[in-house]
């Protein structure tokens, strides 16, 4: 059995309430998840050589890392014409945006909402005075910080590439912090990693997480202009990326795994998935730019159906409403293969006819 | 080839000049290093069947970890039969290092000199007034948190139980933050997770990586009461530990793995290892209540005997001159097999030779 499964569940639900919900919570339930909706992990990554090189690596388990990946880091750094010292590899996302957050302790900070929990979780952590904001034309006043997910967590939307440049450009004393954790998975015109160093007011997170199916392994990365690196660096503690994170991150960029990313297919099948639900008549579908997308149901609450769709069905949605400013209505779904997509709109279909 | 040997050898240098110098820096050489006395890692696992297990779990890399990897911290718990929520598992010691210098943020800090450097470097990082102290009878005053190293890195000696607990209970309004790293490898007695959750002044730190030769995989923990375990994890960013090294810690508690842990004749094997060191004459050894021991040399810098031994012979030492107070004589050597310990002996005596 899993280690991950054996969870005590009083005690777990205690302390959700402090780190708050996510995706990915199949260890709530105890009827098996045959599909899982609830993360924007790409579902179609082909493993099989990554594991190979893993179960070769393993003897590895028995040294330190690196107390920083350097190695790795010059790589990518080269791959995307970066300069040297601009791109720094973390222990998922997640240590980029708590290490942000600390590197600019007690900022005036403002977060475009609704979006993921995590950034005004870490700036309230390291004391930031924090503010929502709901459209990117209302920057608020005085800040020093805007957290910006793009394309965003839950919405699914992309911002306009000349609109977001333009801010940027416009704000020269306010740091925008880009979580470009969904890059991969939009067809709009995004900052590419050698654009953002190109700013002095830019700092890009990556995640190898989401595009590459590893949320086990965690490794993402920060890219911003070395001198503002050199600042996050300062705060960073040492060995944070393990071992087979690292070899991973090697793998991918020697292998460019998977090589195939049909994306243009994926997103037709997100939009099919979309029309479907629409279709089913009580729910409110929202436009999305990538490959997950916000949904409202007109009565009743996400967490209901959420239950529902994993103790009848096996199937795993995310309970969108603990997103600020999301009522109990909202969920949030990824698009996985037809069939699964289909078996997910007749279940719902099964819920509205109780 | 291993990502972790591709460094870029002056950008490394660079940030070592931040992170500070550390054991297990093999990285550093060309020269392919044979035997590693440079780490404190237990070099006598047989890791057959927790590589197996691992391989196994392979496929788990496709799902996120738990936010915590509560599951497990409540089977560590249980053994050690500590009240729930007083076992907090973390990326390695080191995020619990940072963590409760994180927690403790700003406050008035000793540390017992010479020891690790990342007490100092994380409370630096999180605004500590920082004091050093030399000796365990000279607490210095109005402190709020002391460090202690228990056993001690880099000199071995274990502090006296008695004098230690005595401390703990005349100072109550200082908090002991108590770094058991290496408690499996001194037969001096030491506070147990349990007796350290009946002081409301105490917190231990706790490795898996030394005992269980893991340092890729990133796995320690925390034991305190769960009234300090809460304000702890009130700093802590999700999913800071990955899916295999909780699968891993697991395993161990499943097979208490290695079966056996011959710690006397271990003992032995360093006692052996002090005198011949001592009989080469140029150097002084210093006592030790563990597997590793801090060696003086009386003339010459540790740095260069490093450098010889490394490229000459493939052995690597540690360093030890950058711990505070330590002179560039100064360097640790962790007992490795009776063979491998007879190789440095001779190596140590051909450098005096030259």
């Amino acid at each position: 059995m899993c280690a991950a499964m054996s969870t005590c569940h009083s005690f777990t639900k205690y302390l959700k309430t402090m780190i708050n919900g996510h995706g990915d919570d199949s260890y709530h339930y105890q009827q098996k998840i045959l599909s899982n909706f609830s993360s924007n992990v790409y579902p179609q990554v082909d493993h099989t050589g990554l594991k190979s090189r893993l179960r070769c690596c393993l003897s590895g388990i028995a040294n330190y890392p690196e107390p920083e990946p350097f190695g790795l880091e010059s790589t990518y750094a080269r791959s995307y014409h970066l300069p040297e010292g601009s791109l720094c590899m973390t222990n998922g996302a997640t240590e980029a945006i708590y290490l942000i957050a600390q590197a600019f302790r007690g900022s005036r900070t403002a977060v475009l909402q609704p979006t993921f929990s995590e950034y005004a979780d870490a700036c309230r952590m390291h004391g930031h005075q924090l503010t929502s904001f709901y459209t990117l034309d209302r920057i608020p006043d005085d800040v020093r910080l805007v957290w910006i997910c793009n394309p965003n967590n839950p919405t699914g939307i992309a911002h306009d590439y000349e609109r977001l440049v333009e801010l940027i450009e416009q704000h020269p004393q306010v740091m925008f912090i880009i979580d470009q954790s969904y890059e991969y998975f939009t067809l709009k015109k995004l900052l590419s990693p050698l654009e953002g160093v190109g700013f002095p007011n830019v700092i890009l997170i990556h995640s190898m997480t989401k595009r590459y199916a590893i949320p086990g392994l965690r490794l993402g990365y920060v890219t911003a202009r070395p001198e503002l690196m050199d600042h996050l660096r300062a705060f960073r503690m040492p060995w944070s990326v393990n071992h087979l994170a690292i070899e991973a991150g090697q793998y991918i960029f020697d292998n460019e795994l998977p090589r195939k990313h049909p994306l243009p297919e994926y997103l037709e099948e997100c939009a099919r998935l979309r029309a479907k639900l629409q279709a089913l008549g009580g729910l409110e579908v929202w436009p999305t730019d990538t490959h997950f997308m916000l949904v409202y149901l007109r009565s009743g609450k996400a967490s209901a159906l959420k239950d529902y769709l994993a103790n009848e069905h096996g199937l795993l949605i995310r309970d969108a409403s603990n997103f600020e400013g999301l009522s109990p209505g909202f969920f949030r779904v990824c698009t996985q293969t037809p069939a699964e997509n289909d078996r997910l709109v007749e279940a719902i279909g099964l819920w509205f006819a109780q």
